[in-house]
C-alpha cells in the first residue's frame, strides 16, 4: 500500500508573520518548505497531494509544487478556517478514502510517515498525533484512554493538563467522504468548525487512535521561528558541500559543515564557520565572517560583515554591517556600519509587537525583522526585536527603537552647531 | 622637426573644483598632472614650453614643472580668460612662430601629440581638434566643410548639432605673432575674445584643419572628475611594481596592478584588490582593504578601513572606515566608525551642489569632496556628494546632509536622558 | 643579614583612581601589585611584611597576599593619613627594629631593594630615596648636606627646588620604636602628621642619608597610570609565551612578544602584535586586532575588534569595537560599532574630570576610564577622557561627551521624521 492521499494546508493569511512574506515560500537550504513536503510525500508514494492555499501565493506556491511533482494539485481555499480548506481539498481533489491533513510549514521527521503508513496497513482506525510534552504549552492536550484519544481540550491552563500529549495537526481520516459530510454538517459561529467536527465524530464513537511523536517538530507561527527552523536545517548538513563553480580564494577560510552553491565567491580572508549555508551567485567578501547563517542567491555580505545566526533572502546588501539572530526578507541592503543589536543591554527576554501586543520570544539574543524591500542606511542602530515592513527606508544615523510599518520613510531629525574652527589644522603634525 | 612650442593653460581660479586645491598639482601615481604633461612635451622634444598660471600656484608648478625640464617658462596671467593667458604665454616665451595651446589637466593620449607633429610636417596650417561624439555634449560643436572647421558653435543644444564633432582646447597656430595681433585687436565685453579672434581668423580665410580625434580623453572640471582621471591611471599600471623598500606582511594578499612606493607597509591580513596605487611611506593596517584606489605618501589605512575607488591625497589617516568613491585632499583624517555614505538609498544618480547650483554628476555613486586639512569624528556619517571645505571639523556622530564651508566646526547637538540603572549589572553572568 | 620588615601602605580610599576599583588589586601579567610586592619582598627575606588596608579591601588583598606568602600579615589602619596606617603597622605588626615604609602600587626595580640592603649592612642609619629629576615634579624636594636629607621642601615652586631630588617613599627607618614614639608624640590638624614626624627626627639630628634613584618608577595615582604601568609590565614580557592548552587557529597571526594563558582561544584571522597578554580563557575572535594590550580572564574580543593600548579587565566582551588608550574595569561589554574616541579632534593634550576638577593628563591618545559592570549600547561613541561609573548603561547610538556617575542609565532622546516612502524599492535591481 501507497502513502495516503494527503491535503497540505497552506492557506493562512500569515499576519503573525509579518513583515515576513509567506512562510511557506522561505528557502531553507535552498529549497521552499512547498518543496520539501511534496518532495517527502512524493517519496513516500502519496496517493494524490493537494495543497489549498490563498489567491495571493497560489502561482507561487504551484510553481514551487509541481517543478518537484507535476501531478500536485493546487487549489485556492473556499471557506473559513482549517474546516474550509479541508473541505476545498477533498472536494477539490477528489479525495474519498483515506486522507491525511497537515500543515506546509509543520516539519517532522520522516518516522512519522514510515509509522502512520505501518498504523495504517495494520488497522482501518483514524489517526491522531500527540507531541510528549514535559512543560505546559498552550496548545491542544488529549484526553487518552487505551491509547485512544477521547478528547482534545484547548489551552487547559498550566496544572489542568489532561495529559502529557499536544496534538499536532497530522490527521489522518479513514473517510474521506464521511469527513467531508460531517464538516458540512456542522455550523459554528467560531473558527472552530474543524475542531467541533473532530469532537463529534469522537462523541459518536470513531476510533482516534494516538500516534506518540518524539521525533524533532519544527514549525513556524512568528517570525522569529525562521531561525528555529533554519537551525533545524542547518543542523543537517554533512561535511563541506562546495560547487564546483564556487570560487574560493586562496585565504579564505571555511571550517565545519556547509553548503556552498554554484556561483559563490567567497574573497581573500573571508571565513564561514558552519553550519552554514551560502546560496548561489553570492559573494562573501574579504574579512567578512558568517556562521550559523543561512545567506540567500545573489547576496553580498560585503567587507567586514558579520552574519551570525541569521537568515538572508535572496538579493541582500551588506557591508561593514552586525547582522546577529535576525531575519530578512529579499532585496534589503545595510549601508556600512549599520547594526542589528540581538541583545538586550540588560540581557532579558525579548519581546516583539505582533498585532498591536508584545509577545515574549523566549529568546535573550535577538535582532530584526525585516520585510522584503528594505534599505538601512549607514551606521543605523536596530534595537533587539524591532520589525521593519516591506518597502520602508531606514535613513542615516538612525536609532530604531520600535516597528515601522511598510512603505515609510524614517529620517533622523539631528541638530548641527556649527561654528568657526578657530585651529589651524594644517599644522597638526603626527 | 620637433614639436611647436606650446602653451599650457593653468591658470582658472577652479572654483568648481572647491573644496580640493588646484587640480594641476593633483598627483596620479605619484606624478602631478603638471609633470606629467611636461614629461610628454619634453619626450616629444617641444621647442618651448610655456605654462600660464596664477599668482597662488606660482611657485609649487614651477618648481613641479623645472624638475622634470629645467627650461620650461612659468609665468603669471596678464588679462582676462583664455586670450590673457595665451597672450601672456606669447609675449612672455617669446614665442613667434608655430604655438600649440592646451590645458594642463586636459589629458589626450600620445597619438594625438604625433598627429599633429605629422599634420605640421605635411602643411602649414592651423589645427584644431574634434571629438567624435555621439551623444549631445553642451560645448562647443564644430561647421566643418571638406575636412576644415569653418565655425564653432557654442552649445547649440540637442538636436542642433552642426556636426558630431565637439572641439577640445588643443589649438594650433601656424604663427603665433599673427596669433597675438588679431587678439590684441579683437575688443569683448565677455570673457570670450579667444573665442572670437578664432572666429575672425576663420571668417578672414585663415584654414583650420580639423584632426579628428577618437582617443581617450580625460578633463578635470568638477571635483568628482578626480576619480575618473584617477581610473584612467589606475588602468595603466602594469603588473605588481613593488617597491624593494617596501614591507609587505605574509599574510598580507596583493591582487592584480598595484604600483606599492618606497618605504610602504602592508600589515598582517591587508588586502590590495587591484588596479591599486600605495604612496610612499604609507601603512595599510592589519584587516584593510583597498581597491581601485590611489592612496597618497604618508597615509595610513588603519584597521578594518575600506578604501573603494577613491583618491586619496598625503597625510590622511583613517581607522575602521568606509571611503568609497570619494576624493580627499592632504591631511585628512576620519575617527573610527565615520563612513562616507556612496549610495543614495533610493539608488538614485547623486547631485552635488556647485556655487550654489545642484549640478548632476551622472554617477549612482559617490561619496564625499573632502578639502585639505579636515577632521572627521568618529561614527559619523557622510551623505552623498556632500563637500567638505578646508581646515574642517565634523565632530563624532554627526549625521552630514550638506555641505560645510572651510574652516568651521561642526558639532551634533545631542539630547541625553539620563536616569536611575535598576538593574544589577554584576549579577549578569555570561 | 635579612631584609627589613616591610610595612606596605594599600590604604587610601583610591577617589582619584575613581571609577576604577581598588588599584594595589589590579592584575598585570596576571598578577596582582599586592601579589607582585609580596613575592618580591618574601624572595629578597624580609624580616616581617605587613599590610596595612581599609575594611573595603581587607579581605581580598589578605587572599591575594597570603596565596604568595601565608606569613603575611593584613591590617585595617588605625587612625588617619600615612602615619595612622605606619602606626597600625608598627604595632599590630610587632615592628620594633629596621623598617621599610613603601607603597603597594610603587613599582621600583630590584636594584633599589638590593642597595637599600647593602646600606643596611654597612651602616645603621636610617634612608630616604631620591629620584633625579630634571624637570619640575611636584612633589617633594629633597634639601641635601654631605650626602644626608636635611628637610624635605613639599612643592617648592618651579624654580625654588633646592636639589634636583624629589623624595619617594621608599623610607627605612633603622628603629621602629623611635618611630612609632615620634609619631605618637606629634599633633597635627592637617593630614602631614609622617611629614612632621620625620622633619622632627632630622631636626634632632638623626641621620636620614639619601639613597639615589634612577632606575624605572611606575605609581598609580590617577586611572590612567593603569595605562603606563601596563606598559612597564608588557616590556618585560620575553619571547612568545603560549600556553599548550591555547587554540591558535592556523591562519591566526602573533608577533612580537606576548603571553597566552591556559584556555585561550584565537580565531582565524586575529591578529595579536604584542607586547601583549591575554588572560585564561579569553578568547580573540576572527578578524579582531590586540596590540601593546593586557586583556583580563574570559574576555570576548569579538568580530573585528581592535583592542589598542589598553588594560581590560575580567569578563570582558567586545563586538566589533575600537577600544583605544582606554582602562576598563571587568564585566564591561561594547555593542557592535561603540567606539572609545582616543584623539582630540583637534589632537591637543587630554583633561579628565578628578573630583569635579579638569586634571591634564600629559597625554594627547586617551580613550576612556570604564568601571565594573558597565554595558555600552551599539553605535555609542565615548568622547576622550570621559569615564563612565560601574554598574551603568550607555545606550545605544549615544555621544558622551561628559562623565557618567555609576548606578545610571544613559539614553540618547532622537526624534525620527516618518513620512511615506514614494519609491518602490522592489524595482531597483542592483
Amino acid at each position: 500500500m501507497n502513502f495516503p492521499a494527503t491535503i497540505l494546508l497552506a492557506g493562512g493569511s500569515s499576519s503573525r508573520f509579518a513583515p515576513l512574506a509567506e512562510k511557506n515560500l522561505f528557502k531553507f537550504l535552498g529549497k521552499t518548505l512547498v518543496s520539501r513536503q511534496i518532495e517527502t510525500l512524493t517519496a513516500k508514494g502519496a496517493d494524490k497531494i493537494v495543497i489549498i492555499t490563498n489567491e495571493a501565493n497560489l502561482e507561487k506556491i504551484k510553481s514551487e509544487a509541481q517543478e518537484v511533482n507535476p501531478e500536485v494539485k493546487v487549489f485556492v481555499q473556499v471557506g473559513e478556517g482549517q474546516a474550509g480548506a479541508v473541505m476545498t481539498g477533498l472536494k477539490e481533489g477528489g479525495i474519498e478514502g483515506g486522507v491525511l491533513i497537515m500543515n506546509v510549514n509543520d516539519i517532522f521527521e520522516e518516522d512519522l510517515f514510515n509509522e502512520l503508513q505501518g498504523k495504517i496497513r495494520e488497522k482501518g482506525n483514524n489517526f491522531l498525533v500527540g507531541v510528549y510534552t514535559e512543560k505546559y504549552f498552550p496548545g491542544g492536550y488529549l484526553v487518552i484512554e487505551n491509547g485512544n484519544v477521547k478528547k482534545v481540550v484547548e489551552k487547559p491552563g498550566e496544572g489542568n493538563e489532561p495529559s502529557d500529549y499536544v496534538r499536532i495537526v497530522f490527521d489522518y481520516f479513514s473517510n474521506g467522504n464521511e469527513l467531508l459530510s460531517v464538516l458540512e454538517s456542522v455550523e459554528s459561529a467560531n473558527d472552530d468548525v474543524y475542531e467541533v467536527a473532530l469532537s463529534r465524530m469522537m462523541d459518536e464513537g470513531k476510533i482516534f487512535e494516538m500516534i506518540e511523536y518524539k521525533g524533532a517538530w519544527e514549525t513556524i507561527k512568528y517570525p522569529w521561528h525562521v531561525l528555529s527552523m533554519m537551525q533545524h536545517y542547518l543542523e543537517q548538513i554533512e561535511g563541506q558541500q562546495i560547487s564546483e563553480n564556487a570560487q574560493v580564494a586562496e585565504t579564505a577560510v571555511i571550517n565545519g559543515n556547509v553548503i556552498i552553491e554554484d556561483g559563490v565567491k567567497i574573497f581573500d580572508n573571508a571565513v564561514i564557520n558552519g553550519p552554514a549555508y551560502i546560496g548561489r551567485n553570492s559573494i562573501i567578501a574579504n574579512g567578512a565572517l558568517v556562521r550559523d547563517s543561512m545567506i540567500g542567491d545573489n547576496c553580498v555580505v560585503g567587507f567586514a560583515t558579520e552574519v551570525a545566526r541569521s537568515y538572508v533572502s535572496d538579493r541582500c546588501w551588506f557591508h561593514t554591517n552586525y547582522i546577529g539572530d535576525s531575519a530578512l526578507g529579499s532585496n534589503v541592503s545595510f549601508g556600512s556600519g549599520a547594526v542589528t543589536a540581538n541583545l538586550r543591554l540588560d540581557e532579558g527576554e525579548i519581546g516583539v509587537v505582533i498585532k498591536g501586543e508584545k509577545v515574549m520570544t523566549g529568546r535573550a539574543k535577538l535582532g530584526n525583522i525585516i520585510g522584503n524591500d528594505v534599505r538601512v542606511g549607514v551606521n543605523s542602530s536596530l534595537m533587539p526585536g524591532v520589525k521593519i515592513g516591506t518597502n520602508t527606508v531606514i535613513g542615516s544615523g538612525v536609532l530604531l527603537e520600535k516597528d515601522v510599518e511598510e512603505g515609510k520613510f524614517v529620517r533622523m531629525e539631528t541638530e548641527l552647531e556649527i561654528k568657526d574652527n578657530n585651529v589651524d589644522i594644517s599644522t597638526i603634525k603626527r
